[in-house]
């Protein structure tokens, strides 16, 4: 097996973030469970929309903002998401290339108004860093397993994937051929829970998916580990799940982290944060930060500390990706 | 004459700002002007897009973000320029109208790709906050004549209207008639210079509109005024200019601002700043304080203050509009 190319290829939603301040109350007016992520059509995104107040645009998809991670602090990466050929997919294969990032997968037809536009995420930001997600998927679900490149899956030694794209149907299929494509190259999968009710609508997939033993490395948070499981109890979450993974990763928001990986346990406090601005894309950073420690071969106190000051930085502002020189906070560590 | 609907309606670019920290080796390196503005077209705008780091987003244009700061502190505003009917345009429409800004100005067809698309404005940001603009106009530029609307021209206090406009034909045909319009209504002109090569440019245009007694209020910074007036020093470039202006403001950057009225001059320093991150819109809500406070009748010094504070808001974050809530920062003087 010849050394891969790629440290991560990554397959998720192409996303870009609406992102806007918003007040709690604002938030149960208009129906969102705060702190969720919910999917919504057309009519109820342009109504979210209207509701929202001025916004930015920064480029998000849970993936996606791992591999920025990932590339920030020297790791090689690629992506395959699928965007459509209409400004917001321009300005999420402008951002993800300008981070690095290898990024090829053709754009879908949508600005002549035949096809779905570019995925959108309309993200209300409460007062104490809270983020609550509304996901229009658009063309993001149309990804087609014809997107996928053999040769490019091989050529990487970790092929991560995000749950949140297991809903659409392609992307599923398209999945499902990437991680047989994986292990029969030889190469590790890595897989993201992403959202409670992604795993209400998934789990069975997602549980014989880890007692086929496809998953090598499976990152979920305290919530997420608790729906997968069945177990309220997290160390009773942990103990039903840890013999079934090669890495077992479960961020726990400000009381850290925990990874078992063969037998070994270990646990990260998390990073001080002076004020927590926007806690979008805390696990995708957290991911970014374990998994660069993990393909570099770090021990696995590491691999979570590694986790947690990339989580520490993206919470610190606005947007779910890096802002700071994150090879820089991690001195000493990354080599 | 009737009490006006609007304090302030503006004229001005509809722009989505695209930004990026950059480097100065780097800013040099593209052959841009470290803190300038210059105008681009189609394949200068990809290819500067193209050097850029990962971006964000952000609703901008000059006159539009004073009208955001003049709604934040409470003013009643409408804005008129143009976008197309494209993703950015949906944007910079939904920023405007979330921000409580009136704006009814019809987008252009540019999605089927027969028209320009909604303006963008490459804004790479210096470590030190500096900015360096690359604007592509698109749309922007065609903004008609048939646009305007005298009822609401005679319904605002104030017509405010930016330099930067001047130089596309059809807008400063435009922007002349609504002058007109505003004068015959008996409202005030505020109009701000932009820029020291839209001056060069059009440098004649605006000298005749001061000695017509076209203009009431000015707003300058320090460079504009030396271009203006020919005169390289400061206080000479005021005793040029101030007897030609019922108001005349001028903004200093780290030295504060200076105004003079009606023969009472009046100045204030800047306010200190935690740490500057980007100046774009520093003018721009320089600008919105200072005309809250001249709506609202507040004396000369007042009206400086107002600015200076609305300024320093903007500068301490990314992007051109406001964040904090400028109502509360300016408490007690905002009645």
């Amino acid at each position: 097996m010849s050394q891969p190319r790629y440290d991560v290829l990554a397959i998720g939603n192409a996303i870009v973030d609406v992102m806007a301040p918003a007040e709690d109350a604002e938030i149960e007016r208009l129906g969102m469970v705060r702190g969720g992520m919910m999917l919504v059509d057309t009519d109820q995104a342009n109504a979210l929309y209207d509701a929202m107040g001025p916004a930015r645009e920064i480029s998000g998809g849970s993936a996606a903002n791992t591999l920025a991670g990932l590339a920030a602090l020297g790791a090689k990466c690629a992506f395959i998401g699928q965007v459509a050929d209409d400004q917001l997919g321009a300005v999420f294969a402008h951002d993800i290339r300008a981070s690095g990032i290898a990024f090829a997968t053709p754009a879908r037809p949508g600005s002549d108004g035949d096809g779905p536009p570019t995925a959108r995420c309309l993200i209300f930001v409460s007062s104490d860093g809270q983020r609550t997600m509304n996901t229009y998927l658009g063309a993001s679900q149309f990804l087609p397993a014809a997107a996928l490149d053999e040769a490019l899956i091989a050529d990487a030694a970790v092929l991560y994937l995000e749950g949140y794209l297991w809903d659409p149907e392609e992307p599923r299929a398209a999945m499902r051929a990437a991680i047989a494509a994986a292990k029969g190259a030889g190469r590790k999968v890595a897989f993201t829970l992403s959202d409670g009710f992604v795993i209400e609508r998934h789990g069975d997939d997602f549980r014989a998916l880890i007692d086929a033993g496809d998953i090598d490395i499976l990152f979920a948070n305290e919530h997420e580990l608790a729906v997968l499981t069945g177990k309220a109890d997290f160390h009773d979450g942990m103990a039903a799940l840890a013999g079934k993974l090669p890495v077992l990763v479960v961020t726990r928001s400000e009381k850290g982290a925990v990874a078992v990986a063969g037998g070994e346990q270990a646990a990260v406090a998390a990073e001080p944060v002076g004020h927590v601005i926007d806690t979008t894309g805390a696990g995708d950073l957290f991911a970014a930060g374990f998994l660069f420690g993990h393909v570099r071969g770090k021990a696995l106190n590491e691999c979570l500390h590694l986790g947690a000051i990339c989580a520490a930085e993206v919470i610190s502002h606005y947007g779910a990706r890096p802002e700071a020189d994150l090879r820089e906070l991690v001195q000493g560590m990354a080599g």
